[in-house]
């Protein structure tokens, strides 16, 4: 209940603080016998690691993922808790005594400091985005055993749209992480990628910062997935998404702009063949009634522009007294969005993981109990029979 | 986990089919010691229920409330579950035998089906919009404890645009029900309002149907609510948003349209005035970090036009063959819009009420330690003395 | 979390207070596909209803089923939630009224009041025993279940002692419900039953109250059921049965005398045999390590005199003054112990049928994941050749 | 839901196999604003190290304790989680290589292969007694939240039994750990510490084990702590304890001796003296309808002798066959108990702890409200002055 879990199945729970001793997370409710690769959980943590290009927040983190629990010697997922672990090494408390003194305008200081009665001693505690490189992890975690499941299975997201630049994304089933990572912008437009780049530049000199939206496509995610009333597939989604840090809208399918179409224009009708039940539109973006029919899964995130510039602003110290404040230092991205993307991914991966394990609870339970039912009858028979 | 349940503090378990016997919830967590209006509760769901004018469906249901346990005899809650029901009248689960037959487009026919091994024998099952009133029911009761808690605390929703029609709302904060409901498509800008119900009724008759999008404004909610990681109170609100039938989008505060706003424009500075701190702009939407800071909590909710309509359309039967499907009788609204209102508002209350229960953990938290801590200090001293 | 529900899978929320409109669960967590005869559930509430012999409590209560929820029309289970509602109709909330002057000692007035801040207004509230005819309820619905999935399954629970009266039972795996019925105390020990009917007719005269012991024994539960840390089969099971009012003792397998036998006489020897593992004793009593190894699972329940006597006691009362109190009136089982047992049962399954289903994400896991392994490699073997 | 985690609000979550890198606890729901004592958590730990006497396992293992998240550079709780950890160094997964072979007679070998469907390459993996490690962490850590808001909360626990030597304690209201640990046994009784020391070693020379009883003694709760159905304290402190490795019992207050008392006999009658309610006896143990009382909380935990013997069993392998099996080596105590006394003080912290923080939701709930409705009524009047 206290807020740092996510799951209650496939459950993970993150700890630590951006400058503390060390981030990870715990997952409870692994399901035994899947080979992981540490490999993979470190090529995912690579790319949400700070200073990947010129671009992004100069702090220097290795961000080296430790395995401390839950795989026996092969690798092999034991059904144990799963626990990944980061230790921090360039955290700089000093660099944010100032920050001790005001609340920073549209930052979780003065928000914080009102839930907990007690100011975090340095950076944003618990609301840094330094919090997420634990779900990165755990999403990469549990990618492999998705990956091991259902041979289709891919998740991939990218930017969608930086400050009123936008992308057009015209195959987004033909889109791979490698082809996203082409872009240090993330986002596989070249034209928009290229703009973009020299807008974030730009921008930064200037000490603003710039929002956008990113874009992310799921397929291979069979039918049944996702719960009818509250544990909607989409609400769980949206959830997931609205729970990044600096994100402030979320779109599935049509998103807002299916409030304008007709029903006979949004309605995905129904074609079976090869006796496989697929539709011919797809504007329910892979979800009809809370749970997943087996299209693919889409949906829109989008991000504010960062709180922390290097201007000028008025606010409130810690003494109630109106000041103004402009930070002297700090090391921070002027647009989150490019490593934003494996977050978005990681989210997803937990959402569908979460669901995949509940579905196991229904699948076969008919079948299951059918094969009961023929085995009593069998045995009634030979009673019968002798 | 099983999917039908809302909140962890304040436990709301909702119930029923659409064509069964009776639908409720029943909220475990319910604190003691505040008076409760059944009418309160009564009006609520007259404004969600069906037939209320020319453009709603005209299955009629009275929809009368009862409260089966909670309460004792001066209607006070007692801090034990509280039982709300309503018992169907016009279920007609027989207008639906044609649909066991196909897979209606769009809607959740196909994935329940999926999804459960087993057809509904009727209706939308807990996929219908009727389990909603167990929501507005629930809503309405945790309303009650909230606005006895803060005087202050409004929470009104109201229709924002219908289609291609965009209301226009100045001045959000002096909105209240009545205003809303002077309409009967509750959307308080008169002029769209009159064209929405020509247009409504134009759609209707031609047998299609129509989305648009909900805006809800909150006031009164004191700072501190929400928590800093996945349950964020934006998260949370947009789960509950996106659980609601038809729902495909979710904006908070400055919403997508924040993406394309530099920092510097979207930061709200904060301005300490008579000892309360608030700020200059609200693109926040009232809540930073995932936590509420005192300012109106704001966001838009849109809606998919309904999949019923009486047109043909292409679709898959139970067998798996490729059929044409028109529904020959039904009870339907052509646009969800003006009932969803109320369910906008409900859902949004049974967060905050969750928020607000857990954050009772939390407060004074230090300062009952500190007043433990000078008890002892008192004890010790008069020990010394003697 | 607040306190009104069990199991996290199979999840049972009971509601109403003992002289309210109705008591109830709701079941979130029923598994698609099973045909369910109401009036099993019925006879299980038959066996806990007051006034069933001459010792128990007159008030009279049909206690008759209603199921509102969870149900097609041929009463098999959709997966929905599961509402079962009975109402009350012998409440006398009058009886009680001398009661809210005064603190009933060793009733749970004093700390529900301390706790709540309100006094109940009648009866025993939630605390009364009247609530377990909701927790009887969902045990009967999960029986069925169980009892389709393996047609082994058997629970049955007896009398085991009453005060200093100690039955024996030589042969538990032969006991069956119907041989327990056949005695009015359910204690299939003829002398100790005779002796016991006489016992509690005497203390009844005498307006004083009798404890005792319940002993139950599960057959045909298939292994691997329980967590091996903290949801330890045995510990669901201990805190399921001391959530039954008026228990004070659990003890599994071996119990307490287990600490004065040696190792090498506690340890239950592996045997193979006809390719099935069994034990050769069974101090374990069905669990070890947490989870269930196939052997019958049996325990030990103590229940202490019930705290209503028709004898002057002291007590405080409202006001905090010391006084002597006598009940006038009421009606009570000088000894619970009869009517205990199904509700024993009833916990019992509610246990099993919550590891039942967790244990479905696990089993065939890796199986699963073989198969899909193979798949995986056909399909490449099959591309290789085309 | 899967197993690892403890409590709802004081959510523990612990990780680690025995012979795997790390152990440790992620602890979410940590109430902000108290400081903590590293060395405290470390004395704890230390009296539950192996390698404390002659008596108990050689394994050496510092067991040094690690905060890696959730104090401030002060030591104080953040609200954020705290985590736990310890590092193994002494496994020698070798020495359990022969164990792979066979399933080892009442351990959870069997079960736990039966449940996940892989063998733990090594030890006990979850089921081992070294997990528990991680929950005397928590214990220590949440004791040190509890003293600080109660300045007279204390519990302890001592051995009460071994095998057949029965220690006497007649006034544990004054006993401390102080004096429990002058016995090596942790018996205070000297005549039983004495013989209970002879009894361990000769029992130990002939590679056999022994069980007892611990008794746990809580005092300085205050009224208020337990839900009134299915989280009553003494259910709650029930799966506590039988979660622990090894036990089979538990009894609370009366235990089993009280179902052989009168009602009349059992009753604890309310005296008010100095304006606070005492109960003139205690067999309820200090819980009334599943609440706290104010009185101390005592308990006793039967554990059995351990499944670890040096002699020659008849068991089976992994490949179904009937073998016979004598442990060649691995280190292992002859007798838990003293080991196991810091465990149950653990584990009780931990449920008085959860109810401690669901408490604080409803303390003061309707004095807040009381207030808030002065407040009101001082506005109206003002406005209507006005």
């Amino acid at each position: 209940m206290p807020g740092n879990r996510f799951g209650n199945v496939f459950n993970v729970t993150t700890f630590g603080e951006s400058h503390g001793v060390a981030l990870g997370a715990v997952i409870d409710g692994v399901p035994p016998g899947f080979r992981i690769d540490k490999e993979k959980i470190q090529k995912a943590l690579d790319r949400r690691r700070p200073g990947q290009s010129h671009l992004s927040s100069p702090r220097k983190e290795g961000d080296q993922i430790q395995i401390l629990s839950g795989l026996n010697t092969d690798s092999v997922t034991l059904g144990t808790p799963v626990t990944l672990m980061v230790l921090n090494h360039d955290s700089r408390p000093r660099d944010y005594q100032d920050i001790l003194e005001v609340f920073r305008p549209s930052h979780a200081d003065y928000t914080t400091y009102k839930k907990f009665g007690i100011k975090q001693t340095s950076g944003g505690g618990r609301a840094s985005a330094r919090e997420t490189l634990a779900r990165v992890a755990a999403g990469a975690f549990a990618e492999q055993i998705l990956s091991q499941v259902w041979p289709d299975f891919s998740v991939v997201a990218w930017v969608d749209s930086i400050h009123d630049l936008d992308a057009s994304s015209k195959t987004p089933e033909k889109m791979t992480r490698d082809k996203v990572d082409k872009s240090i912008i993330r986002c596989p437009d070249p034209r928009v990628s290229r703009q973009a780049e020299l807008l974030i530049a730009k921008v930064k000199s200037q000490g603003d910062s710039l929002g956008g939206s990113i874009y992310c496509y799921i397929q291979g995610v069979p039918e049944g997935l996702g719960d009818p009333v509250f544990d909607k597939l989409e609400a769980d989604l949206a959830k997931a998404m609205m729970s990044i840090p600096a994100t402030k809208a979320f779109a599935i399918g049509s998103g807002f702009a299916g409030g304008r179409m007709l029903g006979s224009e949004h309605n995905d009708c129904f074609l079976a063949k090869n006796k496989q039940v697929t539709t011919l539109t797809n504007h329910s973006g892979g979800v009809q009634g809370g749970i997943s029919n087996g299209e693919p899964i889409y949906f829109r995130v989008g991000f504010k522009p960062p709180a922390t510039i290097f201007k000028e602003q008025k606010t409130v110290n810690a003494l109630g007294k109106n000041v103004s404040f402009k930070p002297k230092s700090g090391r921070h991205d002027p647009c989150v969005l490019p490593r934003a993307v494996p977050i978005v991914e990681a989210m997803s991966i937990l959402v569908i993981m979460e669901h995949y394990l509940r579905q196991k609870i229904l699948i076969n339970q008919v079948q299951e109990l059918n094969a009961k039912l023929r085995q009593k009858k069998a045995r009634k028979a030979k009673k019968d029979i002798s």
